[in-house]
């Protein structure tokens, strides 16, 4: 087999190689969009054997974080990637940090569910709660929808509904705050639905640096702690070039 | 110049890029460390204008992040490290992930401290959070030094410290949960510290991360998600190695 051969025989692995990285950054993505649905479903349905399953799976989110890492560093280590490639090592690397701490809020509203199971239900069925975890979960949905497209105009989306969720638990919270004046025997059950709203909010946030690494990842550039004006000016310009 | 010379040429000047970013890694570690402890103090002395300063100076720990991480990727590129150089580059890129996660959670806390400071003090001056406060920020500032001397040893420390933390956070939670339904007059109040007191079991975590990457640098283990015990059998065969 000459060099030229070789080569081709090892960057097609390599690609092999990536593509199946890919495919389980894929997998933990979609764990973590299940257990963020269970959680939010165990909240709302007092179903506490529902949250022990969000428990237990966050295990296997934390080993998958664990292989998935080691392998990249592997990558790194062998391949010596650079351009696009290395963008893309770098952007999974990043990509299941988030979905390692995704999975933790998920685990952390699932203990809460269990908690709030044993207290009495509000009338609404923490249906505040219900709306911004379907959101979170969609924009998780969205995130990863967009790292395979390799689309990173859903960063823009993602920043914009990352506000709603920030509105919508500033209000949850007012609302809290009203009810353990009002209440206060049943306090304990308020304060468990305040973490399992913080915990909503922060999902929110990690979604929405997936977001970014997708830009990170397609553009080069890295638009964290940008503006959602910066974010689209700097889009806006890459549309104009093509 | 020969080949040698060019190879010994260029591996210094790499050395010197690697210990340039160390140097950056750790001026932005005390800049963290500085916030935490003027947040705290803000919280404690009613100080609005501390607060703001660490509200500040989050901007900075942004900025530090994202030129240490394009600086750190473009070593990847560019040098290609592998075995320990590799581990360091990986190892940097993790921490400052951390110092910027923790420079947010002081941020929050400033924000609250400017919060409280429009509200009545409690008789204890919230000395549970001055004491929580000044932990983290000498586990923070344990698992700088641990960096800097290359001392994986000190991630038992800061897993045991971690779970002190902890212990800390639960014991102030369930004494604001009887401010809360004592006195629902303070809720807001209340509330505010219990975001505190929140931020600052966060950022015991992140320190206690950057002990384990020190693990990972020096040892070549991850050993995020291990137990103590787990912990501190591994660091114990390699001592016997030794």
């Amino acid at each position: 087999m000459d060099k030229l051969h070789l080569d081709k025989h090892i960057s097609r692995q390599f690609n092999e190689e990536l593509e199946s990285l890919r495919q389980q950054v894929m997998t933990m993505g979609g764990l973590a969009e299940e257990m963020i649905s269970d959680a939010t479903r165990a909240v709302v349905e007092g179903d506490t054997e529902l949250a022990q399953k969000v428990v237990e799976a966050d295990d296997r989110v934390n080993d998958m974080e664990k292989a998935i890492d080691e392998r990249c560093i592997f990558i790194l280590a062998r391949r010596q990637p650079t351009a696009s490639d290395l963008r893309l090592v770098v952007a999974m690397l990043k990509t299941i940090n988030d979905l390692e701490r995704i999975g933790d809020e998920a685990e952390k509203i699932a203990r809460m569910a269990i908690s709030l199971a044993e207290a009495d239900r509000p009338r609404n069925n923490y249906r505040e709660l219900e709306i911004m975890g379907t959101t979170v979960r969609g924009m998780l949905h969205d995130a990863l929808d967009g790292f395979v497209r390799l689309a990173p105009e859903v960063a823009v989306d993602l920043v914009r509904e990352d506000k709603n969720v920030d509105a919508d638990y500033e209000a949850a919270l007012r609302q809290y705050h009203t009810y353990l004046v009002e209440e206060p025997r049943s306090t304990r059950r308020i304060l468990d639905a305040i973490w399992v709203a913080r915990s909503i909010e922060r999902i929110g946030d990690h979604a929405k640096n997936i977001g970014e690494y997708i830009v990170y990842l397609v553009e080069g550039k890295d638009l964290r702690h940008a503006s959602l004006a910066e974010m689209e000016r700097e889009l806006a310009e890459d549309d104009d070039s093509d």
